[in-house]
């Protein structure tokens, strides 16, 4: 049996409209850890890595490690019936095929169930080695999502080049050429904050780095972890309950076909 | 000779944004009672009954009973002018074949005047007895609103179930069931109350039902009332004024094409 | 060498924005006056005449009288890069074929370049007599919006008529007619307020009207200055700097094609 009982409801709907459009189909593996989700995109190049440890949760009962297959787009659309401050359980019985949302208003005077069948999903679990990165910022996450927004309307991809001074984001296109540069800025809080071993410049597509933004109401800041020859990790921490991480192979040249990230 | 005059000019907006999805061509009946309006919509299965009594205008000269035919989406255009602070002053002569209505600003800086002709409509009054129903429902318009739209993005039909604790809305789809529950709740205003001589469960198509809850600017509570073999009353309460309701007969089997309400 | 420093860039976002629907491309002049503009729309019926005053700037450094041929809805969409409360710098050498766009954010944390390649458009200049009208009328310019855009719910062309008690509007369409008078109103700030030596009745299109109003952001009052066998003249005035001012010729008969501007 599994009942998992979140007070802050709107979270998982925020977390969930982070990773649809990326996401069609995927399996939500719970175990005493937490509640994760690891997927690829449709087409193979981007990853989504999403872990809601179990602590945060107000109730987390789970007899027996459990991967449930959920189509994401329904699973959204079930979600949106939640407002903002409803109480969120998810339930499901051993050995059932369907899952049950229900959701509490803080006042109890109007509760919602939705059951919905559960799927059988292919998938591989990949291991990603915790790594030391080259490059590491932190930034606003709305100012991140701003620049991949503005360089879209320009160009396809962005060079990203970190050096000690900051963050630079360039891009070009028929139109011309633009070039943002965030500065380090450690005296305010949540602003742009650099470490780095080594300066690294690497080029991604900008239509993926779009989608990640969707996880900006999620989390003020974002952090991109950079190395040469690596995938990027983008990714937006869940107050006191985990992440929501996304994985980009950078483009080698700008005129070949985007590597698969497997 | 026809001269009414609304000072909450801001209402008859309402009133006509409410209903024109549902009616396309109405006769609006002036008498010494009041201003109204009884329409069905194309499909002539749901019914709109909408009363602005006299009382209620600040000036209401009707010589004689008058019955103007109108297109609603062209009187809403016109309607669409008028700021929401206008006195609003509908106005036409003894066989004349137009009707004007003039928008007057409070401070008088701004007068629109609109001259729209009238057209030959043929319809047939019905009389709606009033009658007991089953169970009567009155909950936050807004609540219902969401409700009902919510439903819409899982199922084509709502069955609304009511009990002395409550009332349930349920509905399913090809993703799943969704059942919510709003509780009776007498401790606070404007919640949900219901009045029962016995327990009901009919369904509804929910398109109409959405329909119907374009008036949902006009009151802040929806009284729904229900009768087995009867076609359910969603009624917006227009303060002091009237109010416009709505009939819609339940749908007797999921799979049968909806009966016709006359 | 041409640097323009201009400290409100809000300002040049709502210049472009209130002149993208009007004209493709167009020669942005540069001289020790400041930075000027006159185009005519694809359809040679309109003319947009725009001033910024080199005084206006907080850096204005022009070598030599300069014209820089862009196409606007590129700049436009350079120009929206630039946050509202950022310094925009123009920038270009002598003979250089690019123009260079440089948005500061006021804590210096953010700066954006943009290089955009500069097109050579053949234009040719119309003096415009400063003239005498009949009748002008200063009003709301968020007023004026809202009449034009209403009236064009109705019909394709307006009649101003323009008497001492106030400015009228006037449209008719298949669904009826309408007329909007807005009274002299000399007690209130902003309000309507009418100049005239002659009663002037002229009749427009509305569709042109309609892209005038895109500059409403820049200015609470717009002018409107009418004589007959003229161009009318709808002019915002920006704050200190100049003016955007738009141009269009009166139809003579409402079957009649427009008149050509030219």
């Amino acid at each position: 049996m599994l009942e998992l009982r979140l007070v802050q409801g709107s979270l998982l709907k925020k977390v969930l409209e982070s990773i649809k459009e990326l996401v069609t189909d995927a399996n939500f593996d719970c175990s005493s850890t937490g509640f994760s989700l690891q997927a690829m995109d449709s087409s193979h190049v981007a990853l989504v890595a999403l872990l809601l440890r179990s602590e945060g949760f107000e109730h987390y009962r789970c007899d027996h490690n459990l991967s449930m297959g959920m189509n994401i787009n329904n699973m959204a659309k079930m979600l949106k019936f939640a407002k903002n401050d409803d109480i969120i359980t998810i339930k499901t019985d051993d050995g059932s095929d369907t899952v049950t949302f229900m959701f509490e208003s803080p006042t109890q005077d109007k509760i919602s169930d939705f059951e919905m069948k559960l799927m059988d999903i292919d998938s591989e679990h990949l291991v990603i080695p915790e790594a030391e990165y080259d490059a590491i910022v932190r930034m606003p996450s709305a100012e991140f999502a701003r620049i991949c927004k503005d360089l879209s309307s320009i160009g396809d991809t962005v060079v990203i080049s970190i050096t000690r001074e900051g963050v630079k984001f360039s891009t070009k296109g028929d139109i011309g050429s633009a070039n943002i540069v965030c500065r380090q800025n450690t005296t305010v809080d949540d602003a742009t904050v650099i470490e780095m071993n080594e300066s690294v410049a690497l080029q991604f597509a900008l239509r993926y780095m779009n989608s990640f933004t969707k996880a900006t109401p999620l989390s003020n800041t974002v952090t991109i972890s950079l190395s040469n020859e690596r995938p990027v990790v983008v990714e937006y921490k869940i107050a006191e309950m985990g992440y929501v991480r996304f994985y980009l192979a950078p483009k080698i040249e700008e005129d070949e076909p985007e590597t698969s990230f497997v």
